[in-house]
């Protein structure tokens, strides 16, 4: 038995009274959307005869998904963020915008206003150093021509040892493994932290809970985020995700691209290690060059105005 | 220019995968649900063009409608409870189930296991007097034949004056204004209370900020809400709309539906007032009967499976 009444009049006029249809205030383009989703939701409701009993758990879902603040981190796990790149560098190509380091996802726990160096810079404020392995971390931003670009502002941040982000992880100092670095002469960043280990989703969080209904895990290979820009330059968002990681190319959250691989090296070596200060034999390397974009507009040159998390002194 | 890449290859891969459909662990259901709600959600970006800053303050929007538990004010907001009672209704008359009280929506603000009682059962706490008008509620619940079913539990809630409801509203005590009344021989429920107020969106909340944005007020006629069950019927999920009310047709949760107007009437007479109780010279009357129907499986006794608030001792 199929019965659909979203088709009807009775709920075309519901729907467009709902949506502001009716009326000349608010936002028509919030408006165009919400009529649109609204629809879209009818029909799914009548097309998979969503019972009641799944609407309102897909209700309290979404209470519990806000609730835990998850829902920018759900969104990677169901593949629309790294849709959300694709998309864009199809239409970057249709825009003749192609070439330089791939874009990929920003994801949920960026925080603003990370203290700002130049030449290296230390990242992690050292709690974990008794198990932590030092990763020594540097490379060159490059314009479209190849030619070094000084003044950048390479805006990193990554994980501890237990796959927990400063701010977020309350156990972490202000800022820990969050930092803005300025590129030199040379167009390059440089930086001594800590090799991060992957994330995973919160086990008890409903974006797990989700992806176990998917029969998915919830994990990410170890990898470091960056916003760089430059003025003039096109600001890119993207993640270098750490080579030889068991989740590189299994990445709940779909950031791993072609191009976005880095290469790190273990040295065992305690005389280089005691020549970059560091305690035991034991340290990590990796490099890793930028290449940007010209900036089509002015507005290229920043990043999306995505609400973010702003640590609160 | 329109650039689409949903229906790639690529695409549909990343979805189906990340839908859960190249494993066989998980529910699915949930995987066929995901897999059209994400598929649509990737076509409504690419139809309108749906900007960075427009997805990313949706992803937000969505953690902040969670952070304020308002996602089953939104559901009715937008039409989509109302939706759910037309579609049941349509589905009823292919089933051939007619007639017996119209359905409307639950909302959000039910909590179980108020306290139970027989004959005029006292439903405020006295608290309001000062301010509030009596309101004497009684009337019948009969079977589809007519016929008065006794035993019916008639479990009813409603806002204060202030338009707000116990338990959400902490300030007012445990079960105010919600009772379950049993009816006796002759199928009559039997309540003292006060008049509701209509109720209204928390102003600062995302549900208000959404109507905003769709130019609509975010107000409710004064109702009573009502879930009526008896053994061999089915349950009904309903509410009385008070006559006169500002709002009672141009209700933002679309709950007035023809049927379901209870026709208040106010009495000043002191001496009726003295002789039920009552101080001073006004209160008010309302009788409503209900009607319900055979129910076609035992299931269909039973409200749904929607998870709801319990008080807690």
């Amino acid at each position: 038995m199929t019965v659909n009444v979203s088709h009807t009049a009775e709920i075309q006029r519901l729907f467009n009274e709902a949506a502001g249809l009716n009326n000349d205030q608010g936002n028509p383009r919030v408006k165009a959307i919400l009529l649109r989703i609204i629809n879209d939701l009818a029909k799914v409701i009548e097309d998979l005869d969503i019972t009641d009993n799944e609407f309102w758990f897909a209700v309290d879902y979404l209470n519990r998904l806000g609730g835990r603040n998850e829902a920018g981190l759900l969104v990677p796990g169901l593949g629309l963020e790294h849709f959300l790149d694709v998309l864009q560098d199809a239409k970057d190509a249709e825009a003749g915008l192609t070439g330089g380091t791939p874009r990929t996802i920003e994801g949920p726990l960026y925080v603003a206003g990370a203290p700002m160096g130049e030449g290296e810079v230390r990242m992690d404020d050292g709690s974990e150093l008794d198990h932590a392995t030092v990763m020594f971390l540097e490379g060159v931003v490059r314009d479209n021509q190849g030619r070094a670009v000084a003044g950048a502002v390479v805006d990193l941040w990554h994980a501890n040892t237990q796959g927990n982000y400063s701010y977020f992880d309350k156990s972490q100092t202000p800022y820990n493994l969050r930092r803005r670095i300025v590129t030199d002469a040379e167009g390059r960043y440089r930086a001594r932290s800590i090799v991060p280990s992957g994330y995973g989703c919160a086990p008890d969080g409903p974006t797990q809970e989700c992806l176990n209904m998917l029969g998915r895990h919830g994990q990410r290979p170890a990898h470091i985020h960056f916003f760089i820009s430059a003025p003039g330059h096109r600001h890119l968002t993207t993640q270098i995700n750490l080579s030889g990681e068991a989740y590189l190319w299994d990445d709940f959250a779909y950031a791993t691209r072609e191009g976005l691989v880095g290469d790190i090296t273990f040295v065992e070596n305690p005389t280089a290690a005691r020549e970059r200060g560091v305690q035991g034999a034991r340290f990590a390397e990796l490099t890793f060059d930028f290449q940007l974009l010209q900036a089509p507009h002015v507005d290229a040159e920043q990043r999306s105005q995505r609400p973010r998390a702003l640590q609160q002194a």
